[in-house]
């Protein structure tokens, strides 16, 4: 059987990624791919509820360190379970969010330093890497003004610009590095403007992966 | 300041830590020092949590790669918020389990790579290591015994005889590559006369350790 792909979408907060998700699980389903929506921290039982030590502010004076190990055991869980059984059954995984957001936020927003992020995430993931990342770039203002419309913040949430800054910098620099694994789409446009790209995007590339 | 020591009383179940422990700390309080008692997975609020999730049935498939994450989550905690600003105040840190029972269940039970256990460590630990690590052994029949008493078992203590005796492999392994940091007590003894040899170990080292 053919093994499936490994599609992520990644980005700041407000950049409209589940709305983007939902509408990229549509496109591949009319592609007839079986398509497995996730998404990190959780995608399990267990990541859910990790998920919620993490965001939760009752954990307000979590150390970086154990923050990041966190991240990634909910995320060890969500491969194990999820990613990895179902890209051996031939399904396409759509997950919102992967460790580019460690990168992206235990890295650059807090500083710890990449190459530690990177042991964990050889520890964890060994040569698995998604296939394809979408990454959905806004500026930081716009994105934090969408992302307020929602209601109570979270631990992350309620950080500070210039915290956003570093992480939107990461996200950024990471895409620039891997040109045949990133995509980034400007999301500071109307929905379905960013609709249309990204669905260009994944037409390109399934031509090209011989989807 | 002089920095405090850190103590670890490990072992197989019921090797009698609890009781061993207790006497440790009224015995190193009566020798003058300020002793702050502890446990690990846990030790802290979020580190408690942390145990409830890998202890719990309802986590009954969780992945091996993400139990030991765990682990180090926890530890992490507990190092960064009890563990480094005790011995930096000169508090004596006397702690019911540390890292080598990740080494004796993730590694000697559940069969993780010691050497994968060991990146972890290091991650975590950097250079902080128990100053001494009592290791409290008894044949696995007789801890199962006597763990048996206290009622229903955790997602550990339910495990077979065959996961105990390899847990108990490794602790001796470490305890004999390691003859300055660790002392071996015969536990299957009853508990008093247990107490003398705990106490007689704790007398001579806070000698030669000039106390």
């Amino acid at each position: 059987m053919m093994p499936g792909r490994f599609i992520v979408v990644d980005g700041v907060e407000g950049a409209g990624k589940t709305t983007q998700l939902a509408f990229m699980g549509d496109y591949l389903k009319r592609a007839g791919q079986q398509v497995v929506p996730t998404r990190e921290p959780g995608g399990t039982a267990l990541g859910e509820e990790i998920r919620d030590l993490l965001l939760s502010h009752r954990h307000d004076g979590m150390a970086l360190t154990t923050e990041t190990l966190l991240m990634f055991a909910a995320r060890a869980e969500h491969l194990e379970r999820i990613v990895r059984p179902a890209l051996a059954a031939g399904r396409w995984v759509l997950c919102d969010r992967f460790t580019d957001a460690t990168y992206a936020y235990q890295g650059g927003g807090r500083g710890l330093p990449l190459e530690r992020i990177a042991i964990l995430e050889n520890w964890v993931q060994d040569d698995l890497h998604p296939d394809l990342t979408l990454l959905l770039d806004l500026p930081v203002a716009v994105g934090l003004e969408r992302a307020g419309r929602r209601g109570a913040a979270d631990r992350f949430e309620r950080e500070e610009g210039a915290f956003f800054e570093r992480v939107r910098a990461i996200y950024l620099e990471r895409a620039k590095q891997r040109p045949n694994r990133y995509r980034v789409v400007d999301a500071s446009r109307p929905v379905e403007a960013v609709r249309a790209e990204v669905e260009a995007i994944l037409a390109d590339w399934l031509e090209r992966s011989d989807g």
